[in-house]
């Protein structure tokens, strides 16, 4: 912002300083070191001092510099959250209830939002000098950039990835497991031919989710599996539903969507331009538990992610090591929950 | 955090010190001036003194303190970015082409999620102790909340909403306009009685778009209104078009909804569980081109706010602010998008 440098952003628009706590003692007809007792945390003054000095503070719209206050303690009260694909549906919720647990502890979020995964390259950077105390990040980092944070002392907290080979901590869903619970019913109730609609190439979560679902498919003996990929939207979903037919010839037994967005793109697809009978003809899984798939006429069959459990542990983590910062990392999954919805036949429901 | 205020935060778990300015001059064999003069933007410094200045720093974890260097310019590069109802699923596009904007500004975007619109209480003081450069506003403020905020001569920019008689910045979408083109569209499609689903009471934008709505129908002739209120969620969608039609005694011609995904609930309702034809039997209307809207099932008659326009202006109009305090407030107001989907009979389709 070198433009802004040439204006002198301390006065007002009449001209006026900013209020200084120097200001305020002035005013309040105290001294400074009074004035700043007053707005300390736990430092003594008399209500009365109290009152005088918080009357002057009001009249000249002077505050206390967190800030400033930071460059004594170390700490800046701030936390960067860093989150890509804000637009799918999933993760505003996460991003609602980070904030929170954070405001919980009188911690602030700095936001980076990329817009893909892979765009992490200029937010070490940032994040690092804007002294973050910690960082929650839903994108993944390289080695080196992990390195560069730890050499910063600067605890972090993978959100629903793990990276491979680095002493971090992280808490995540267990894609795997929700899988396998996805593959087990539909194998059992008589799937024989899959597609995966599987997540863009940079997400580390659709990787998760398309191996799980592979090594699921493998252990259980199916063989006629046909893969293409999405970017999780729902436009693309209705297309990657062609692409599978085109692929295949004709529509698999079972489709499992990477997320619930790109299933239903999937059912609306089956329904629309092929006129096939959600689940009768074919079934559509996804992952999630997002709102829309909870609509009634998609009703999706998914694996709900605990949010609350997931953004509670991970805000929890983090402030422990913020203060603590000799704690060893760690690392927590959480099992999601099988929603059974109308958008696949599975075995249970024939049992 | 006094907890955390017992331990030393500017040491790493082996008991070391953040690396300082001049750690990394002696480690490089510079002066610190040297070292400041490298991190400083558009300082002369060799490319020699660079390479050298840098390869310390790396290996110190060393990064120039934004922080610090803000107490000097009395600037944070921070605006706080105020959202509520973050989990309507408009607003999660707004918060990442607001982060987008200022990124390109080299601003951070302090993120303050509310609950709910009314929970403005704590976050003012909040910010200004953060000394944010500027505020964004997607939740509505007191006159008195204006005022403290104008006091401590922060620039704000309200979005999406107008506070009366307040000498302040906004962008919106024009909803009274796009709820008139609904209104007239249904009007003369030939559609006489109408139930109106509205927002949250304390949402500014549901009041605008109620409002827009009543006075529409007011010039039009209509008088068979019937008004119930939700939270502009799926399942408050369903169960306003069963309170609708249990105060009406029948389901009325037209449902104007205060967001898609309260359209969409209502469009579920009057198929799931009165049998109705949508738009044969009812037409239903939403407010906001969510991507939802466009799924095929629903295909919601509707408004779509211009986001990207909205967000590059209430960006623009905070930075040009923050750079010239002495900017005089602007308003601007920006025109939606019919969109004509399937869930309701309009004039133009009959004509």
């Amino acid at each position: 912002m070198s433009k802004a440098a040439k204006t002198d952003n301390n006065k007002d628009p009449k001209g006026r300083k900013r209020a200084t706590s120097y200001d305020v003692a002035e005013l309040a007809g105290v001294s400074q070191s009074a004035v700043s007792r007053v707005f300390q945390d736990g430092a003594s003054a008399s209500q009365a001092m109290r009152n005088r000095v918080m009357t002057a503070a009001d009249t000249l719209g002077y505050r206390p510099n967190a800030i400033a206050r930071g460059l004594i303690t170390q700490r800046s009260n701030m936390v960067a959250v860093v989150i890509s694909k804000l637009t799918n549906l999933y993760y505003p919720e996460v991003l609602v209830q980070l904030t929170q647990r954070f405001s919980e502890h009188d911690v602030r979020v700095l936001l980076f939002a990329l817009e893909h995964e892979g765009d992490t390259g200029t937010v070490i950077e940032q994040m690092l000098q804007y002294r973050v105390d910690g960082i929650v990040t839903a994108a993944m980092f390289t080695p080196e950039q992990i390195k560069t944070i730890n050499n910063a002392r600067i605890p972090l907290v993978f959100y629903n990835r793990t990276p491979r080979d680095q002493l971090v901590s992280s808490v995540r869903c267990d894609q795997e497991e929700g899988e396998r619970w996805l593959v087990d019913e539909l194998v059992n109730a008589g799937h024989k031919t899959f597609g995966i609609v599987a997540g863009p190439p940079d997400s580390a979560v659709g990787i998760a989710r398309e191996m799980g679902a592979l090594n699921a498919l493998a252990e259980m003996g199916v063989t006629d599996i046909t893969t293409v990929s999405g970017d999780y939207g729902y436009e693309t979903g209705r297309e990657c539903f062609a692409q599978l037919v085109q692929k295949r010839g004709s529509p698999p037994d079972a489709i499992i969507a990477g997320n619930d967005v790109m299933a239903i793109g999937c059912i609306d697809a089956a329904r629309e331009n092929y006129g096939l009978k959600v689940p009768d003809d074919i079934s559509i899984v996804g992952f999630d538990g997002v709102g829309p798939a909870r609509y009634a006429a998609y009703d999706v069959t998914t694996v709900r992610q605990p949010v609350l459990r997931m953004t509670q542990s991970a805000a929890s983590m983090l402030i422990e090591r913020i203060e603590n910062p000799e704690l060893s990392p760690e690392k927590r999954a959480f099992s999601g929950r099988l929603i059974r919805g109308s958008s696949a036949r599975l075995h249970s429901e024939d049992a």
